[in-house]
């Protein structure tokens, strides 16, 4: 009795794990790249700080880490403590002097370029699927294709090492693509351990999408906006069943992240945002105008880097990729190490542009002469050094930035786009801050902008500058929107957010008509079928579908009267990867389809273990054998692997409905009839080349693997 | 010259203006959203006060906006000032003593039963369709059916007078519902001054779609969780294009409604939601149980309101709908008077549930003994009898709903629901904070919840809990978590949040598997296909498809041979709204299919206009006409008006894909064949008899209009 209870308990709990199986694999899924996402943070920012020194409590801490646990710490100076060594001083003995200074500068392009060397040494010897962010690719994979091997273990392993080196190195590179990647192999390793999902590929896709949603909401702590980017960017066919799905998952990351907690103390994200302001709605003006700047810089950026990648291919750049990132690497540590904008990272650099000078706060883009309130103070010698550093900082940051995407290291575009938006954000508020000071008598300002009231926050400007940047690139409205007000924490910044995106994905669109993503899709030509794309065009399935009336007729079996010698004959001419199976060839009545991989698989298992067939055999699709003369050979029967109900259109319906049917149902491949005959077959890759046709590109662009 | 500039500029005008209607149609239907809400949140906080008194200053005042203009108000006591009168002030001169008790009830009931009758008789007398909550029917016009008058101008005024007479008067409604009807309403109006989408039923569905966000948005103030409702709950097809566009018009509103601020000074959404503790692990505990707590409501709720509803029609109940809302209003205003919490409005009550205690709260939910400190302190006799209140409060709360719902007056399930699990929540979280604080040396609480901590918030818990029955009551998940992260403005409360509506989910759907709008759906029979369900059934097309082996043949018209004779009889004798057509009656190859109406208006047009059209003439669906006899009639050509792309599946086609099929493309018909050969016809009614059938339902309770 006791084993039997135990049995029927086991029973029990397999019977539960596999009703919940689904909601399992989520928590594992968030659990996993949670705790990967942590590992990545605390690396990244020991190898950041690698760069400038070392703490000699132990090599392993990192800066900030190395002076909390001293307790010669002051307040104010909480970055300046013995235990903690800068290269220059552990060499030299000082930090003074030109001499400490050529030590940094030189140990900082030593480690900057060993980490760039790492990780594109590992990219070319282990793991060619990670380079670049994955997005591109998760998108045309979600689309239905499939790329062998590009979310495995090892893609997953090598993907994290070079992302983490990259990002240290200093590269104007960003985390949060590789991290949606990341997020992807992490659920498909998992994926593996679940019966249900490794056998059935839309579930799959399914977990795939609340993925990217993870890697979203571990890269912002983001949930919410997670979602919403799987849904508005990644996905193509986003089940509403997994909403809630990717939603707790994504929720799951942020919580397993936030609790090994490696944004430091007292942070609640990435960026150290801290401003608690209202706007007036004068201020659009400003922020429309930050949203045009973004617009620009996204289609600059798009034009500037697809040109640079064609280059790339045609000349020797493209033939020595460790030959490029070595060059790219020593021109970035070269001219960023004298600035201090450019030399801290691109997280770090954003968290200072995101907060708002306190009266206490004594960075140089605070020094604002001293009065009698934080508002409204006229600017001081250091703010104008920190501007002029900040120009600087955004002129080197937008040409690096194009030049360096491409390269073949992990790379996301997220971080490096809101960083040129951010400073020239900044530049923008502080221009405005002192704009209302001098002028507070103007109309426009009287009234809400006298000289005790605090009223701009050039803070502010920087969230909406890097918004409006990041969506020029991306062409994210609401996602990105609902992302900045995860991180900003204040329901009254959406308002600008949304004005300043919107804007800046319009003035993108007009002159470069798709996102970086998508263009990088193209660029690589992989058959991805644009989910938002609408064909306006007037062509008809019979304009698209094969064969065309050049080509030969249409490969098809028949249901009956076909010798075994003759279909193999057939299926050895040519290859497709299917055959329409008809009533006969004369009438052309379709009774289904058959893929050319079950029907090899099948003649060989027949020829192997069914006595007696020959290549004489008759092949029969059809349901009862029709009488035959005596002393034939054995028929073979195929109808088992007969698809009975393939998808069939019209010859006459239009492409923009057709285009329709494939992006909704999912479909590879359908078949064309005209009343009732078959006439031929639209294939997805038909139509990817149709709409490039369509858009004049070169249709011979796409990508046939 | 300058007439001609000024052409060129208006012609520039008008194109600009048709690229952006689309936009433009979205800021209108936001603005006047916004603008109807605040005009219904004023109305309806001046009727509510007019149950209590009237302000002397103008009767045009509510309570709080009466005592805002008078300067002698303290900060304490805002809600007392000479200018607002009692009734029973204003009549007896006292607002002491029984009489004036006796006087102030009666007025109380005489005001509520003037305000519902006034309601029910509008409802009665002009707008059937303004009854309930309207948000099954706007669910199954986006599923692609149609309800004449159901969205017109006609309902919009009757709906929002109705709407503010049912909440004003006290009975158990909430306005979130019906704010989704008149928002789409709004929508489908202003949709009528653009040609784009008063043409295009799709597009004006998007429009719909958009509108059901608006008026969550403006609900809560919660654009983000409008979006994702009407993602999540309302929409059929939502396309990812208008995901950026409602979520415009949803900010719109929300910025509408809240510049005209009718929620008072201070306040940032419709309820007070004042407090900003964390929470420990520990306490998602008592989270999950208010989430069951939720789900055995939801479940419950459903149930007995189906069930009231049914004895409804079956009694004579259903056939005097006046008086049965005076009875329910009666009862409700008889019992709700003596109980502060349940004689305040739902808001009313949900604001003083969500607010903690701060030292200064002087209110009995707050009647703790006084201590040192804010934290931890003893309930004190205030509390005690606030609790007694509140208990009483609950039961009555949930039998009122119970029978309120389904009487013919605009109501809103939402606010209902959230004041049952407001009021559990905050007993419960009251309890809690008793318990950790008498025994706050036991091993779970001792390391968060020392005596001198605050550690318990009960207005979490309230929070929790209002969501948690939401949850069960409509089955949103995701984007009830947003609105509520809205509401409360805080991210960590986003965890306990998802925990308790998950559960609550879960537990309701044991009982009963669809949420509320979905009941009522199916007790309504509308002809609605629910996206979410899977058919695991094994039927196929054949199975499902008309006519059955024992009906008459498929009534389907050939290319050619048929006479106008013909062709009409077949056209009176049947009551199909199609018909396909073959190429002749023994191949049965489909051609196309033509529309019912189309060819009833071809017809009749021939044979006004055409020359020589008699009955006996040929009716051609084909290309080229072929020879005939001399001196017979001429020929009467159709194709024009024949669809030739009709869509058509096999007959083998498991009933699963066919149902998704249909979901994914809005189908309402679809052909079948076998081999080519035509065999029948699949709509969409088939489709919801057949799910019905499956789950055991009457597939005959299907509405047939």
């Amino acid at each position: 009795i006791h084993s039997k209870s135990k049995e029927s308990l086991w029973a029990l709990l397999l019977s539960i794990s596999d009703a919940f199986s689904g909601w399992l694999l989520m928590l594992l899924v968030g659990l996993m790249a949670g705790a990967v996402a942590a590992a990545i943070d605390i690396t990244t920012h020991w190898l950041t700080d690698m760069k400038d020194g070392v703490c000699l409590v132990g090599f392993w801490f990192n800066h900030e880490h190395c002076c909390s646990t001293s307790n010669q710490t002051t307040f104010l100076e909480w970055d300046r403590c013995p235990q903690w060594q800068s290269w220059a001083q552990l060499i030299t003995g000082t930090s003074q002097g030109g001499f400490a200074y050529m030590v940094d500068y030189l140990m900082y392009m030593f480690w900057a370029l060993l980490f760039a060397f790492l990780a594109v040494a590992l990219v070319g010897a282990f793991g060619s699927h990670a380079s670049g962010s994955g997005i591109p690719e998760i998108k045309t994979i979600l689309s239905g294709f499939i790329f062998r091997g590009f979310l495995g273990k090892w893609t997953l392993v090598i993907k994290t090492v070079t992302m983490v080196l990259a990002v240290s190195s200093g590269l104007a590179v960003g985390k949060e693509g590789p991290l949606v990647h990341v997020a992807c192999c992490c659920a498909n390793v998992l994926c593996h351990h679940f019966t249900k999902f490794r056998q059935n590929e839309a579930k799959r896709r399914e977990v795939l999408s609340a993925a990217a949603a993870v890697g979203v909401s571990v890269a912002f702590e983001a949930p919410i906006g997670g979602v919403l980017f799987s849904l508005e960017e990644v996905s193509y066919y986003f089940s509403l069943k997994t909403l809630c799905r990717s939603f707790f998952a994504a929720l799951v990351a942020a919580y397993t992240l936030h609790s090994i907690n490696p944004f430091g103390s007292g942070r609640h994200g990435p960026f150290d945002v801290n401003f608690h302001a209202d706007w007036h709605p004068v201020e659009l003006a400003p922020f429309i105008l930050l949203g045009i700047f973004g617009g620009l810089w996204g289609a600059l950026f798009i034009k500037a880097n697809i040109a640079w990648c064609h280059t790339r291919k045609s000349t020797r750049l493209g033939r020595c990729p460790v030959t490029e990132v070595l060059l790219v690497m020593a021109l970035t540590a070269l001219l960023a190490f004298p600035n201090i904008y450019t030399r801290m990272s691109g997280e770090e650099l954003l968290s200072k542009l995101f907060d708002d000078c306190s009266l206490f706060n004594s960075s140089l883009l605070c020094g604002y002469q001293q009065g009698n309130s934080a508002a409204s103070r006229p600017a001081g010698e250091g703010l104008r050094t920190a501007l002029w550093q900040l120009a600087l900082a955004l002129l080197f940051k937008m040409i690096i930035t194009i030049i360096t995407f491409g390269i073949k290291v992990p790379s996301g575009v997220f971080i490096p786009s809101m960083v040129v938006g951010a400073i020239a954000g900044r530049l923008l508020g502080v221009g405005m801050k002192q704009l209302a000071y001098h002028h507070h008598d103007w109309m426009l300002s009287r009234d809400w902008c006298s000289p005790r009231r605090d009223c701009i926050t050039p803070a502010l400007y920087a969230v909406v500058g890097a918004a409006a940047c990041l969506g020029g690139v991306t062409r994210m409205t609401v996602s990105l929107v609902v992302i900045m007000f995860e991180v900003t924490g204040r329901r009254e910044h959406i308002m600008p957010l949304l004005a300043a995106t919107m804007t800046s994905k319009w003035v993108a669109g007009a002159f470069v008509r798709v996102g970086f993503d998508e263009a990088l899709i193209r660029l690589k030509g992989y058959p991805f079928l644009e989910p938002k794309d609408e064909i306006e065009h007037r062509s008809l399935a019979k304009d698209v579908m094969r064969p065309r009336k050049s080509d030969p007729a249409l490969a098809v079996l028949t249901q009956d009267g076909m010798t075994l010698g003759q279909v193999e004959a057939l299926v050895k001419s040519t290859c497709f990867s299917g055959f329409p199976v008809v009533v006969s060839q004369q009438s052309k009545r379709l009774v289904g389809f058959v893929l050319r991989r079950d029907l090899l698989v099948a003649i060989d298992d027949a020829r192997r273990r069914q006595k007696g067939v020959v290549s004489a055999s008759q092949v029969l699709f059809r349901q009862h054998a029709p009488t035959q003369p005596p002393k034939a050979p054995p028929h073979l029967r195929l109808r088992d692997i007969l698809d009975l109900s393939p998808f069939t259109i019209s010859d006459r319906m239009p492409m923009g409905i057709t285009v329709d049917i494939f992006r909704k149902l999912g479909l590879r491949q359908c078949l064309v009839t005209h009343n009732g005959r078959l006439l031929g077959i639209i294939t997805k890759k038909d139509i990817v080349k149709h709409m490039a046709q369509i858009a004049n590109r070169d249709p011979d662009s796409v990508f046939l693997n």
